[in-house]
């Protein structure tokens, strides 16, 4: 029977009162023989139901050839066969309502593993099973003692418990948080391993967790998006509910997105895509892996900043060094010190106390820093003791302690104080904290009436962007009624700097008749010359990965090598669109720079804002206005394409 | 009495058969009784003699008032007390060749400490003592038992030998990465804090390492260059002595600088010369600090790679998520894949040990990295004992660890294996090693002939660097002889966007005679219109940390706001200049994009090369072309300016 409601379905997966092991091994040193050894070692108090054709008894359970002959009712099937169909029919028939599925062999393993899977899935749906998995590790809850999973890290004993959950894309790197985590005292709830994410992806997950009350952070390990909008509106509840959530993603790189894909077979999308996907659902990212371990006591119990403006850390440290090296990387990231005198070097319990006090009730920073020297790690006394006193303030609190300090930092975990083992993690996290935003309230502009298959130049001037005079001429007059001087191409070719179909400059009718006959009879487009202050680009896109985007850069050449531009979920306001053209440094030239002539920011915006309300006409996959030219009074697009889906 | 070799101050820095502790405490818990205490627990067989005028005896050894009163000879003083200046004229007299200065409130405390540090100097020159600090932590060494110092850190017992020497500007970052390494069974030969540097600094101390018998790698942690000279000749001694050099420098953001300025007392230097300097003299250069802990077992041994290409590695894993956010910071930093298959995905024993020893012999990779997933932590017979059984190869190879798994790290440690503990000090490591060249051989240009004190045309002129024709015109004809059409600035103003005082394009004599009343009677620079495909920009600065520099750029203001150049130690040849070109970005344009015309780079490289060869001239600081017209034949200079020292 498929679970009739979120708690239902909580209920089957997390807390299962009957779990079968479809394909355990009688061999305690095989994968197979993991989740039964594991559920008993962390103190699973339901029953247990090992299915094994060749076996009467498993590892000291009553095993069962078949689901069908287990005697009553079974909430959660952990399948780990070959015949993954074979055992979701026998689930099906047995009414179990969830299927935890680690056998891999679907789009993991290519095209014809995804027809595979989008089978499996949709018999799911018609026996009302719903699947985590397949290629999943399984799903573990700390607190409630269920260690459903074949992850060789719960070999472990005792992994503390706590109110951080994880959400992985890969069943290793949850592990490898909860391993690092649980080494440091942090605590975790629930860990799920979503593997392909056939049916119960990252987004059900987290809705899942954004009404779990043990669950109080939650972390993603993320190769791609599978399910944008599903994410988005979890994340969403999540931010609801007061819960943190935060990410690691790859695809950082070319060659990380490349790999992603062969890993996963499923696209990573751009990493400025993501970031502006995450940013809209209120998402905090972080760059380094072991942040995501090290974060969680810094967001926990804490509404996002939505700061609007860099962030400004204060400093109390015992070291110069070890504070430097703290800030240098802050520096990197956007982050400014509240001011060079709140790095405060102080080497004795009672100034270090007073000094982190003092700068917890300052105005004039959002986040204090501790750094802690080679105290920590012999004579906690000196200055881990005060962080350790201080931390009731509603400021957030981040400590770096530069040796190593096991103790230091168990204690510190063990009060809910965020500490951190290197420089680099801790301004990563610092960082993420002071750019965390909460989600996006999306404007609701109307759909604009444009035509599809049309003419690029009348479908932006369809949208309401100003467009320069234009007509295409035809053989083999090629009269027009364009003002001289004009530009000239053969209609329809893009991309101007790749052909020689361009003609720029052309100052009347005699010059305009002798440079046709080079385009060969070809129709042409003739189109009124422009000027402006400076060329920008403003682009849609309907990204496979993330849905629709829009993008405002700086035009030109080299504007493209420098890849500089702004990216946010489509549509967006003019207000935002005008955050979104501070963000280009090429087009600081017409924000007034060394006394240059400013440029129409607002009729920018507003082509910004026309042009990402595209989001809301479906049949468009992609369109671009490059350049657009941007005057002091005014915006005129001056060449532009259109791509409609098939 | 001065130490008269390197091999004496070595004997008396590192292997001193006396010290004497001026200001040694007899209260166990001050800082000042620390190097006694730590003397003793770690084994010092010399002899240590307390001096305080207060006690006879300091925790069990007879102390003595005064230098002068003590019998024998002491090699090595070290200075806890206020009255520095006191205790040296007793090391003077007393023939002490080295003191260790921990003491402070010299150049670390502003400029009036600034004078009194070189007071200091310049009487323990006088006296023949040589210096290490003021603000110095002291000395450690592993190996030999000596622990004179006051960094806590040596409260811990037994830190292993080995064969890794690091030198710090910061005493307590030398505690952290020798707590962290031996907290990882690393081992470490020599640590020395040099503090403020006034006499012995990292350079100094480098060259003593260089012929340390047992330092096989060699550490910096800096936050500054005080005398980038005596680094490089030294980096260079150990370069031919077959000893790896690594920095880990701070200045990274405008924030660091700053921080590094009031922090140090010194300039931190940009940090794009920094990393031209590094290069210069062979120091691969990490940036991450737990890089500098894991690195030096990728390096022992080894001489630089000198690829001249970006890197390539294979990596074989038993995690897919593990492996790729790894790779994918690879790719980050400029690494590249030796394929795509070549990221193997294999579990057992023998499959991974076979694709293991198949990859470090392969042809077709630099490098080879390990990851190990959950089983690295309860499971090592998985897939850490064939990295153990792998070692022999020449191949570089490292292994990355996702869980918390100490033994494993261990294991690879005592086997010199590199171990990471994250996928970003990993990646970090392995792209330094791929970057890593011997230190350059520096081309001896003749040095060029140029007038000092002249005009920038005349002055590049002389240098052999193409420039517009151009000729000053005086009031009240402003008779010229340049061809029509002109550029008219204002003779002797630079940044002609910042003011109203250029003019393009004068077409003839009637329009240069209209717009000359405008500048208001002043002398006109009158120059020849040229048109080239692309600007350029070429630079060299006499940097006051780094020493001569020199820089090419993209032109214009948008390759300015990307601040997009490369700069490398001057002198140049005109084949590192053409090196140079291709890293910029915004000249891609004229290196073949998009079917754009090419331009004469191997022109502008034998411009970059003239202008480099500046080093030669003591009496510029500062030259500048800019912008340098790139044509498909030849270069022209059309502005320019050249600054003189006073």
């Amino acid at each position: 029977m498929a679970p009739r409601s979120l708690i239902e379905l909580a209920e089957a997966l997390f807390r299962p009162r009957a779990v079968a092991l479809i394909g355990a091994s009688g061999d305690p040193a095989k994968n197979t023989a993991r989740p039964q050894r594991y559920l008993r070692r962390h103190g699973y108090a339901g029953r247990i139901v090992p299915i094994n054709p060749g076996r009467k008894e498993v590892l000291g359970e009553k095993a069962f050839a078949t689901l069908a002959e287990v005697p009553g009712e079974i909430d959660h099937a952990f399948v780990m066969i070959e015949e993954v169909e074979r055992a979701l029919e026998e689930c099906g028939a047995k009414g179990v309502p969830v299927a935890s599925v680690y056998s891999n062999g679907f789009a993991d393993a290519g095209p014809e593993g995804a027809v595979r899977q989008r089978k499996l899935v949709e018999r799911a749906r018609a026996l009302g099973v719903r699947l985590l998995g397949p290629n999943s590790m399984g799903v573990v809850d700390i607190p409630g003692r269920l260690a459903l999973t074949v992850n060789a890290i719960l070999e472990m004993e005792r992994p503390p418990a706590g109110g951080t959950s994880i959400v992985s894309q890969s069943g290793t790197m949850l592990g490898t948080v909860l391993s690092r985590g649980a080494a440091r005292g942090l605590g975790f709830a629930k860990l799920v391993s979503v593997g392909n994410e056939a049916d119960l992806g990252v987004g059900e997950i987290v809705e899942l967790l954004a009404a779990d009350p043990g669950t109080r952070v939650i972390l993603l390990f993320l190769e791609t998006i599978r399910n944008p909008e599903v994410l988005a509106a979890a994340a969403r509840k999540a931010h609801a509910a007061g819960k943190p959530v935060v990410a690691y993603k790859l695809g950082r790189s070319a060659l990380g997105e490349a790999l992603a894909r062969s890993h996963t077979g499923a696209l990573a999308g751009s990493d400025a895509a993501a970031d502006a996907y995450f940013r809209d659902c209120g998402i905090a990212r972080v760059d380094l892996l072991e942040t995501l371990v090290e974060i969680p006591p810094l967001l926990e119990g804490r509404e996002p900043l939505n700061l609007g403006r860099a962030g400004r850390v204060a400093v109390v440290t015992t070291t110069g060094g070890g504070a430097a090296a703290a800030v240098d990387r802050l520096g990197t990231l956007g982050v400014e010190l509240a001011s060079m005198n709140d790095l405060t070097m102080t080497a004795t319990n009672e100034s270090y106390g007073a000094t982190l006090e003092r700068l917890l009730r300052s105005p004039d920073c959002d986040a204090v820093l501790a750094v802690v020297g080679s105290s920590a790690q012999f004579h906690p006394q000196l200055a881990v003791e005060p962080i350790l006193r201080a931390a009731a303030s509603g400021k957030p609190l981040a400590a770096f302690l530069t040796p190593q300090a096991e103790e230091s930092l168990a204690l510190l975990a063990a009060r809910g104080i965020a500490a951190f083992r290197t420089p680099e993690a801790c301004a990563d996290a610092l960082a993420a904290l002071l750019r965390w935003n909460a989600p996006r309230e999306r404007p609701r502009p109307a759909a604009p009436v444009v035509q599809v298959k049309t003419d690029p130049f009348e479908f932006f001037a369809a949208l309401g962007v100003p467009v320069a005079p234009w007509q295409v001429a035809h053989a083999p007059h090629y009269a027009h009624g364009i003002d001289y001087p004009v530009a000239v191409k053969a209609a329809g070719v893009e991309h101007k700097t790749e052909k020689d179909a361009l003609r720029l400059d052309i100052l009347n009718r005699k010059q305009f008749d002798e440079i046709v006959p080079a385009f060969g009879g070809v129709p042409l487009l003739v189109q009124r010359m422009e000027s402006g202050l400076a060329e920008a680009i403003v682009g849609y896109r309907n990204d496979p990965v993330f849905g629709p985007l829009v993008l405002v850069g700086a035009g030109g050449v080299l504007a493209e090598l420098y890849r500089d531009s702004a990216i946010r979920c489509a549509p967006v306001s003019a207000a935002e669109a005008e955050a979104m053209i501070a963000e280009v440094k090429g087009l600081a030239p017409i924000r007034g720079y060394r006394n240059l002539p400013r440029g129409d920011l607002a009729s920018l915006a507003r082509v910004v804002s026309q042009v990402s309300s595209l989001a809301l006409v479906p049949d468009v996959s992609e369109a671009e206005i490059n350049p657009l030219l941007v005057r002091s009074e005014g915006v005129v697009a001056v060449d532009a394409l259109v791509a409609f889906k098939e």
